[in-house]
């Protein structure tokens, strides 16, 4: 019988059992605990503990293949060399987060291009004033990040023809879309994004990228919105360019420290958005079918997408 | 020569000269200016005053259509009996209003749906707190008006996936979306939808329409969203079900009066989201490109669409 051991912190691990059993009736679901060194095939993880998925005393050598309950794999990776060597670690392919990302980013988007953010402002302060409208034409949308979530994401602005830019590691080819790729492709694509999103794995090479160097290429008047990790942003940077008026206004879902902590400057500034780090959340059903179907196919020797690079990153 | 008379109050006259320039060189385009009775084979109008097309000495004999340049024609229809007989009275289509609607309420949908009214009160108040999404299966959207602005707001809507209901005072079949229509229909559509979205013409029948009766069908916990006149809306109801809690919030673009008087309950109301009349704003040069086309197609005795139904009223 297919062992599947299960680790998530603030997870609710009753639910997830109901939705393995639901989806792979067949498998054993055990909840890991502390101590908990027994044999397993498959581990269902967020943030794990590098002992759960590497024990001292090698009792995990049936261990077939690590599941990630999200996108994002830089927490796992961060377990660096002790992690179990020559087994597959697998992300979330979308499975209903590239909908929520999509949504999150395309009410952002809107917010900022029909000026609700001040329309707001105003209605606060009992004001009628009409804003003169930004042009689309000149509110082009750079997406950092083209993978299924960074895809995902353009095909909604595109149903509202914002001119769409995209970056990434390695050159791609998309249709309606101006791709940028590599180092070499960074600037030219930030100078013409009237608006960033950042949708990036966090990796080596890209922990940081949103520092005061390259949101200074990002045009006078320009937005930014950080749906990925913490780690991408240098907040205090952000902070500066906003308060001098380079960046007209951010939109960030995650921290360098989540909660944000209480007397972070962040929350004393009206022209950064804050939300909860709720863009994307992980849908238990959705992920336990997905998961399932990945285990099936890997139990019939096929390969299944969502296999992490561990050098890449991602 | 063909000659345009125009008169819009509030708008740039020489602004709209320079479109009709540009879109109709052939034409001779003339500011409307008290006291001139001179003739005209063309009005091109917003809340023109009688006397503008029907003057006392039948001088406008020659005018052979009226373009009212709004999707609305409400103020001209108010007008009555003294309005040229048999001189049709030609609407906008779309010319770029259905994608502003479709931004201005896909943003008021996803901003409900993803709670970020509640999210930006919240950070305001220096809170991270997780709130519960809600489900889409039960955020059925709701569009009071299906002509061209409905449609094109709906087409938004389905790329997220919103279940969606449509209103129509006759029956139509539209892909995708469950349809209702005439007063038979109108208890049914609004019991099951969690959004109501009015796009609906200014008419006797629809004045008031959302009133105490009506907003009171909907499901407790629903959300309003108001792109059509203030006329449609009883004010006073909807702040009475907003602070009893049976409707949760609303986005008001247009009111009774405006600007808003400052002594308005609404501005006092955080569940009512105002925007001071800017969902759709009449595009100067698409809307004298499009009134060019029709001109040209009428002096080619073709028919042009958006000729409005006197007794329908739109």
């Amino acid at each position: 019988m297919t062992r599947i051991l299960f680790h998530a912190p603030a997870s609710n691990p009753e639910a997830w059992q109901r939705a393995f059993l639901q989806a792979m009736p067949e498998a054993e679901f055990r909840i890991w605990q502390e101590g908990d060194d027994g044999p397993a095939d498959y581990a269902v993880v967020w943030k794990p503990p590098l002992h759960m998925l590497a024990p001292q005393q090698a009792t995990r050598r049936d261990l077939k293949a690590i599941f990630n309950i999200g996108a994002g794999v830089d927490a796992i990776l961060q377990l660096g060399d002790g992690l179990p060597a020559g087994v597959p670690i697998v992300r979330l392919d979308d499975a209903g987060m590239g909908m929520q990302m999509a949504e999150y980013v395309t009410h952002a988007v809107l917010r900022y291009f029909r000026r609700f953010d001040q329309f707001d402002a105003q209605a606060r302060a009992h004001q009628w004033r009409f804003l003169k409208p930004h042009k689309k034409s000149e509110f082009s949308v750079g997406i950092l990040g083209m993978g299924l979530l960074g895809q995902r994401i353009a095909d909604a602005l595109a149903h509202f023809e914002f001119p769409l830019r995209g970056w990434s590691r390695s050159p791609k080819a998309l249709p309606g879309i101006e791709c940028f790729s590599g180092s070499d492709g960074l600037d030219a694509f930030l100078r013409g994004s009237r608006v960033v999103v950042c949708v990036l794995p966090l990796t080596a090479e890209t922990s940081g990228i949103l520092g005061r160097v390259n949101l200074a290429r990002m045009p006078k008047g320009s937005y930014l919105i950080n749906v990925a990790r913490g780690g991408h942003l240098v907040e205090a940077d952000l902070l500066e360019l906003v308060q001098d008026g380079h960046i007209a206004a951010a939109t960030l879902d995650v921290f360098d420290e989540e909660p944000l902590p209480a007397q972070h400057p962040f929350w004393q500034e009206p022209r950064i958005t804050l939300t909860p780090h709720m863009a994307a959340l992980t849908l238990r059903d959705e992920s336990a079918l997905q998961i399932a179907e990945k285990i099936r196919a890997l139990q019939r020797g096929e390969a299944v997408a969502g296999v992490v690079d561990r050098i890449k990153g991602y």
